[in-house]
């Protein structure tokens, strides 16, 4: 049985997977029973999942794809990270594909900041968003990341169900723009 | 405007992409209107589109990671395949998973043949299918299929919507058991 993680106690993890389980059934996507099992919650260390976290359920982590559904509650906040490359396999770092699935969140990549952003990160974690492009990620809405390439999101007020479907998952080697975020080979669970 | 392709007329193509948009927004993946153009439909020149091809719309196809939705009649049948490997490339050939989003198709692969299979190619087609374990791929079920392997597939009754999330998309290259297959660099539409 895994760990709780730093800053997430049994019963946040619990209540977490509890309600991300419930909210994902109503996105659409068909799931199995036992796929509640595959739910993992990212606190990143920071002991205020609520607020900045994320809840993923992996569909598949293989060698060469990935398939994750993000699910985040109501202006959850995930910071500012990249996926960076492994030079010594000739891999260039993740690409990521976002799409919206159900709700809405704001993806914010580089580029033109936008003047009015939809949303607004938590104020004492702001400083560390630096790529202030917003891209809408409604349901139908897609989005490449590619490799090594700064990008954050945060859900508008339904929250959010969103496809992560990449290059091989590299969560492990994962870049935060915040020093505060804890990077574990695993998410808190 | 790309051709029809061999044995696929355009009204043929017209009405088959007609079909998939129509079925496919009944799947519960959320698409945009102009997702329509994206539908492919692969005839595979044999001339028998309803029972044996596939409409194909693709979400994404990139260096690293491809996503389609593969929309199936009733009963349609996609002849055996394998996706070969890239040796020059150092790429093992295409890893696909295979999920079920609506209706029922079921997957053929290596294996113990499955006695009672619960669906029948065409007959003329039949000897060219080889690989016969069978695995079902209800809503929420899903499959990896590794590189180079054997494998086809056919609709139950109601049709289906399957995803094919994939490391890079090697369409051109897919080896067909039937040497009747036309292989294109592109289906047929």
């Amino acid at each position: 049985m895994p760990g709780t993680g730093p800053g997430l106690s049994r019963n946040g993890r619990d209540e977490a997977v509890a309600w991300a389980w419930e909210f994902v059934q109503q996105a659409g996507v068909p799931l199995r029973p036992g796929d509640r099992e595959r739910i993992e919650v990212a606190g990143l260390g920071l002991g205020e999942l609520e607020i900045t976290g994320l809840q993923i359920l992996t569909l598949a982590a293989g060698e060469w794809v990935g398939v994750k559904l993000l699910i985040l509650r109501p202006h959850q906040f995930f910071p500012q990270h990249r996926h960076p490359p492994s030079p010594a396999e000739g891999y260039p770092g993740k690409t990521e594909i976002l799409r919206g699935q159900y709700g809405v969140a704001y993806l914010y990549v580089p580029g033109i900041p936008t003047p009015r952003p939809s949303v607004s990160p938590p104020a004492h974690r702001r400083r560390h968003c630096t790529v202030l492009h917003e891209v809408p990620l409604h349901p139908g809405d897609q989005y490449v990341c590619p490799p090594d390439t700064w990008h954050w999101f945060q859900a508008g007020a339904p929250g959010a169900v969103l496809w992560s479907i990449s290059s091989r998952v590299t969560d492990a080697v994962d870049r935060f723009a915040d020093p505060q975020v804890v990077r574990m080979a695993k998410p808190d669970r």
